[in-house]
């Protein structure tokens, strides 16, 4: 029996192991040291009422003979994927269809899987800075990949691929640059994609955070999107469900890998927890869309919170603005590690060193707007007094 | 762009849409008509209340600040995967590592997902007639398959491969047959395995039907199976675990691929939703334990009355013992098509056509324990009356 070689070959994930390793010899060492974690990329509000009664319904009828359900349909139920469409799509112009939603389990199933859709000879292109399963899911398929430096020079904003890209990946709002694309950026990459016969790839699991009305929150806003784009959406950033479980994916007909990524997931998916499905219905309700956005407003401050921290500071900040992200530039002297190292050891401050998302991250520290209320408002206070 | 030609070449899944066609016609023209679905592989027993009271506790949890979580470990719990070993395994004899247990969101995703681990010029060998889904994932990877017809004449026992295969998937509690495999049959595939470095996917599904003690209910009860075997588990037919998802597969280190896996997982998979997996812990509590067994009774009495049912009809049947599927061979005359019609059309009755599941299932429908008791009464009394 063969190894899947690419597979074997890819080193292991460098990034959140060596955080982890750091601030555990850290608390070794100092048993009394408050850690203020800033860097985490996960949720810590509650889930609100509206939604946990839900969860409870669905659970009390799994649990009576007469309203028990089994397997649900591979690619998710029609109620949540119509609430999909009337409450995400309809209300920005776009018209989708039913049979092009396709409810997953979250963005990272997803964002790995669809990469069968493609022959291994593709080259594809990632932004540089990026989260990491986008070069590790092509290089698993053995894919060439261009890397498309984001840089403070072009605003993060990253220019076409120099060579023909098959595959493209986009993220916006961008993890870990905060950065968004405008209309009018993310219409060239359209048009890109449909001279060229490209297919994006296009990871929008932080919506839920543009304010700007000039920015799209589905590409599928941008003309000719359809030809050539594959939307990934997620509760887990807007709702809170990281534990739940539950995404979906836009597959329109028009790109023609629709009944491909059907046959897929009737193949190797069974189908989202029932919970999880009913979960995400609530969220469109008057009361779970007050909940939510309760908990967004909640992270949209931390954001503000940790911008103005920041820059009165004099740190050089992005993102944060329609975003849960701040990208903060290191001050002069420092790699992005050996900040992350100062900050560790001389104010219990965790954040996210750039250079783990790839070489042009160097330079730059991640902040996460999920952080405790509290740990933020100390660590500012740390902060100030180095 | 290219297509994954594989993929896209793949015909649509015929045999479940054709018995939803058919059965769907047959309700057009008659509608006043009590159709009985004996065919469903799919649960239908409730939760039981020990299940479903961790599962609302879980859900509360998520529901407060103080007990909030978001993303757990991709590979699982270890409270999940600690209890898995202490109850699923050591009992036999086996000893696992937690970190040869990874958590899934069921079966299906882990039989597909699985096949990444191996290079494209793998020769891969399946039972004939089988589960669909492990063909049509070998062929989407681009596989030869060789078949292995499992056949009256040999007891509906696979003989070992005539080309060397390097990797055999093998499904016992068998679906669709009901046939289990004794410690000796299947220590003769371990040595196979052993003797070709192939590796042996053991799909053990069906596992808590077995009742005959000679009967192994995990492949590394046999000697050397570690090196050779990964094993795939599910709470959805021991449990009543479809709508809720969640399985396991064990990748023991001494295979190789463990360390592959877990990269894998940590690149494509997010986790397993937090109330399934203490859904999943539960069913190990006394009170879950109990709650689980008497829905599993139950489903074995039915296969029992429709074992003896049909035997007491003069049909021959196989399985049914050790196994929630009985598999029937259609009388002289018929086709494992035209029987399904002759059921459909002069009883009202839904089967599953052997056929569907491969060429040797040609001869043979299936019937399923997990549909209604009192449907399967009624069914065998309309029966009786061909």
């Amino acid at each position: 029996m063969l190894h899947n070689t690419h597979l074997q070959q890819l080193q292991g994930s460098y990034l959140f192991t060596e955080i982890v390793n750091r601030t555990q010899a850290y608390k070794a060492a100092h048993p009394q040291a408050k850690i203020l974690r800033l860097g985490v990329g996960d949720v810590t509000r509650p889930l609100p009422l509206p939604i946990t009664d839900a969860m409870h319904r669905a659970v009390e009828e799994l649990a009576h003979l007469d309203t028990f359900r089994g397997y649900g349909p591979e690619e998710g139920y029609a109620w949540l994927k119509q609430a999909i469409i009337e409450h995400d799509y309809r209300p920005r112009g776009v018209e989708l269809e039913q049979e092009e939603v396709f409810i997953s389990d979250g963005a990272g199933s997803d964002l790995g899987n669809l990469s069968e859709l493609f022959d291994t000879p593709n080259r594809v292109a990632i932004l540089d800075p990026s989260y990491p399963a986008y070069v590790d899911s092509s290089l698993m398929a053995g894919r060439e990949i261009e890397f498309l430096p984001c840089l403070a020079a072009n605003g993060f904003v990253p220019e076409l691929p120099k060579q023909k890209a098959d595959i493209i990946y986009l993220c916006f709002p961008n993890n870990p640059t905060g950065v968004v694309l405008t209309r009018t950026q993310l219409q060239q990459w359209v048009d890109y994609a449909r001279a060229n016969k490209s297919i994006i790839i296009f990871d929008a699991a932080y919506e839920a955070f543009i304010e700007d009305p000039d920015i799209p929150h589905s590409i599928y806003e941008i003309e000719g999107a359809k030809e050539v784009a594959i939307e990934v959406r997620s509760y887990s950033k807007s709702a809170g469900f990281t534990a739940v479980r539950c995404g979906w994916t836009v597959v329109p007909k028009a790109s023609g890998l629709n009944a491909m990524w059907m046959r897929r997931q009737c193949t190797k998916y069974n189908g989202t927890s029932y919970i999880a499905q009913r979960a995400a219905a609530a969220t469109y309700t008057p009361e779970g869309k007050a909940g939510t956005q309760a908990n967004l407003m909640h992270y949209k401050h931390t954001a503000q919170l940790l911008m103005n921290g920041l820059q009165a500071m004099g740190y050089e900040v992005f993102g944060g603005k329609n975003a849960p992200y701040i990208w903060c530039r290191v001050p002069q002297g420092y790699t992005s590690w050996s900040f992350f190292d100062h900050l560790l050891n001389d104010c219990q401050v965790v954040c996210t060193p750039g250079a783990g998302f790839g070489p042009s991250g160097e330079g730059y520290v991640r902040f996460s707007a999920f952080s405790n209320r509290k740990d933020c408002e100390e660590a500012l206070i740390r902060m100030k007094g180095l």
